[in-house]
């Protein structure tokens, strides 16, 4: 069977997403990785002068050497009345000197009357027209033929006319566009097929998710015979989205078994996922197929019982193969399999029937019911543990602290400070320090308290603070939960607290996040000062949260 | 064409979803709007002695009444080697009094073999007997068929004896289950297709969302025959998802013409599912089909252009259908319809060039930009139209407050306490109050010092309280959203502050909901001291939050 060659359109359709916006840097980074993945097509934007993001892209990219990938300039048809020569749309295509031209044309009658509104024979000539222009030029042309599906529901002849139009032109691609994302899978196979079996031009899908549909109608138009699939990482796009390439890619190389990346290269596709949602400062979603950090989590005892005993008895494939990982969370639905996997994790020469497992299984058990969750703060777990077998050093020891929050006059500003005091090695540590709020406070008046003591506190930086209210139905009076986020620029790790004063929840995770990231310096021996007192006891750190 | 039952398992396949926790308060509330939405079941939780709090829900859902929904009780077929009746899982399921037991079985020979470790045979005998045992008690049973396109794959034989099992031990429903959620979409049209010619009980599906094919599965499966569909709210559920009743119900209503709600009611779609992420205190996410921000939202320029030529050029459904609404996107930070829309809603006299829709538009802009947000907060975009048509009377004037925590040694409780400084008509009032956290010593305080001027606030109960933490990446000097909910027993309102400073947002969120309150009891008289100056300028409340 051939391979399936991706055609990325990140840059392009992508951009058309709420909240993303590229620079020209950005867009050439994002293209590095995707020739690294080794896709075949990329559509690197619309240069024409209301775009001169667009046109800039394509000029430095002139100068870089793309090892799979082609670059695509995207723009529409010829204007309706005057010669493709004419045409400054197209005469910026070509301007782009991409080797790869995806022109898109009308193909449903609607669009040609009410939008364009040219007449629908004008409309194929247009079609027709530009597309042998462009392929005079020497270039690759791929024809979209947008709201195909919908055309063709509307007249299916005319949506017929519009693909042979391309044809006569001389395109090298039809691809029928389900623009507005509304056509149902059944329906989508129907219409796919009457086209596959009418044209002898290589055919490609290129699918919107309005309707939730646009992966299946990617691998069903595969089954068709498509032999180019358009998507975008992450399923960035117009609306709700394109079809989402971090799905279709491993859809179509691991469940129909065809060849979509050079080999060994769909392993880099979390990567190339999460790298994509940072340049565009998304939030990664956690529960995107194959990629997302859920995709192979396991939270319900039994799920997480059986998993362990047969992995693919509740994973679709081996996480690994699309370079992701199994979690096993634990969380109140947990049972004792779930802890003591994470804990062989931390210690591997751990026996199941050691006491230590049952004793920290009912204390987390209890800290459950308290409010905490170790789902995300591993870090928070390992203390736990090495708190119950007494083998934590005590970094610092605390005599008190105190939060005062003031406001004057309804529109005066708050003001907030922390004091605190402490012992460190036998000498008592007394500070103040002030904050934009009552944690960032304490925070603030804790690292300076200990900041001379340990210097590689300073490597420690926060990068995640999230707070949720447990029983939402006592008010005020109900008990929150902390969760923090630290990293040293090597490894990130989260931490956990949880109390009825939000000023103790943060307390807590706050202390876990830097006790757990001090050891973790101190074990690597980076710390010029003196070591805290039993810090040659500290066991081998191994809890890691992706970042 | 017979309608299509919707069964949501948010309850309890939604809760095995990473991030998803609900208490039994927060599983009313949204069984409720489920009832009020026109679902056919709702599957509560699975009620045995490990899961108290779902054992607590069905308890307590007994005293409600259900309109639409039939609640549905989740187990597992008794275990291997005993009798039915001797099973504690089995009698737990009783003893929850729910109509419906939903009964799952392995059909998949690797999990009977590997993961219960019991014979084939035996396994046939344990989902046979446990259908029969729970018909016997009168119950309505509905058969989930675990990993049963997987198990047809391995054995196509064997999965299908196991609805056989069911079928002779007087099922009222099979539904297959695509469990791991890796199944494509021809591929489960082919055998659900054996299954509803080998079958005549009716069919459900329940499918999961690993490979992105949830939603057409389900689609596939109703156009197979199945007559009711098993998903969650937005999705949430064990790895990736369950298939989306948001995106489902819409797709089976508007795309297979099929209905599955009350006529009228799936215009309430949008509504319930930020409800859910609202209560799930997760951010909505704006790229959901139908439902989600940005399922309307237009960017591009040709797009915006024939959008607002033609609606249906670029969208495939009118948004009002599913209850959402078209957004031009002007630039990132729009969304001046959505603003223009709610305030309509609050005062439908209101006119788009009256110059208080102007100024409110740029306060509410300027304000979403510094972290509120108005969707589950309407009374306090009504009291921020009252200050700028200076119409709200002042209830009190703050001289002050000093929130103070303090802790003193590692294990020592925190002591939180408020002191506060008002004037009520032309009286000082200064007062202290003791809280479990420094939020709940504001609101004693706060109380404390009103009470005996407004004694309607002892009707005001906080209901909710919840914290989100925006730009996750400044750590603790991060800005926090804080919303509140009240009741006054007869309606519930909700209330948004945002600040630096989690105390100053508590403060706002905290003092609007009183003031809304007061307002409210002014308004109907129902306050028997003394009433503020102004109350008689007091224009009609109407903001309304679902509770």
């Amino acid at each position: 069977m051939k391979p399936v060659k991706v055609y990325d359109t990140t840059l392009r359709d992508g951009c058309q997403a709420e909240h993303v916006a590229l620079s020209v840097e950005d867009k050439l980074r994002v293209a590095r990785r995707l020739d690294d993945l080794g896709v075949a097509y990329i559509e690197g934007g619309w240069p024409n002068e209301t775009n001169p993001r667009d046109q800039e892209f394509f000029q430095r990219a002139r100068d870089e050497k793309w090892t799979t990938a082609a670059l695509a300039a995207f723009g529409s048809t010829r204007r309706g009345g005057i010669a493709p020569e004419d045409d400054s749309n197209l005469q910026q295509l070509l301007a782009s000197q991409a080797p790869v031209i995806t022109i898109f044309g009308k193909s449903w009658d609607l669009h040609v009357t009410e939008v364009l509104r040219v007449s629908c024979d004008e409309n194929l000539r247009m079609i027709e027209d530009s597309v042998a222009f462009l392929k005079s030029q020497g270039r690759e042309v791929i024809f979209d033929a947008e709201h195909f599906f919908d055309g063709y529901q509307a007249d299916c002849e005319y949506a017929l006319e519009t693909l042979w139009a391309a044809t006569r032109g001389g395109a090298d691609w039809l691809v029928p566009c389900d623009t507005n994302g509304g056509t149902m899978p059944l329906q989508l196979q129907d219409i796919m097929q009457v086209v596959a079996d009418e044209f002898d031009l290589p055919l490609g899908i290129h699918a919107h998710d309005d309707a939730g549909m646009a992966a299946a109608n990617t691998v069903i138009a595969v089954q068709c015979g498509v032999e180019m699939i358009q998507g975008t990482v992450n399923g960035y796009g117009e609306r709700v989205g394109n079809a989402n390439l971090c799905t279709i890619i491993p859809d179509v190389e691991l469940k129909l078994g065809r060849r979509c990346l050079p080999e060994g290269n769909l392993a880099k596709l979390t990567a190339l996922s999460h790298y994509v949602s940072e340049i565009a400062n998304l939030p990664h979603n956690d529960r995107l197929p194959y990629v997302g950090a859920s995709a192979f989590a396991h939270k319900g005892g039994m799920h997480v019982d059986a998993v362990l005993k047969t992995p693919d008895s509740f994973e679709h494939i081996p996480p690994e193969t699309v370079g992701n990982e199994r979690r096993i969370l634990v969380s109140d639905y947990a049972g004792r399999s779930t802890v003591l996997h994470k804990l062989q994790k931390l210690w591997p020469q751990l026996k199941r029937d050691d006491p230590i497992v049952k004793q920290l299984l009912a204390e987390v058990k209890q800290r459950e019911y308290d409010g905490y969750a170790y789902e995300a703060a591993e870090a928070s777990l390992e203390l736990l543990a090495q708190r119950l077998q007494r083998t934590l050093p005590e970094l610092f020891k605390l005599h008190g602290f105190r939060v005062i929050v003031e406001k004057h006059e309804e529109n005066g500003q708050p003001y907030a400070e922390a004091t605190i005091k402490l012992e460190v090695n036998g000498a008592t540590l007394h500070t103040a320090a002030e904050g934009t709020g009552p944690v960032h406070a304490l925070d603030q008046a804790l690292r300076k308290a200990l900041t001379e003591k340990y210097p590689a506190l300073a490597k420690l930086q926060l990068t995640d603070f999230k707070v949720r209210v447990l029983d939402t139905t006592r008010g005020t009076a109900t008990t929150v939960r902390v969760l923090i986020e630290t990293t040293d620029g090597e490894k990130t790790w989260g931490t956990v607290g949880a109390h009825e004063n939000i000023i103790e929840a943060s307390w807590q995770a706050l202390v876990d996040s830097l006790i757990y990231g001090l050891q973790r310096q101190i074990a690597k021996g980076q710390d010029s000062s003196d070591s805290p007192p039993g810090s040659n006891h500290i066991p081998p750190t191994s809890a890691e949260t992706d970042s």
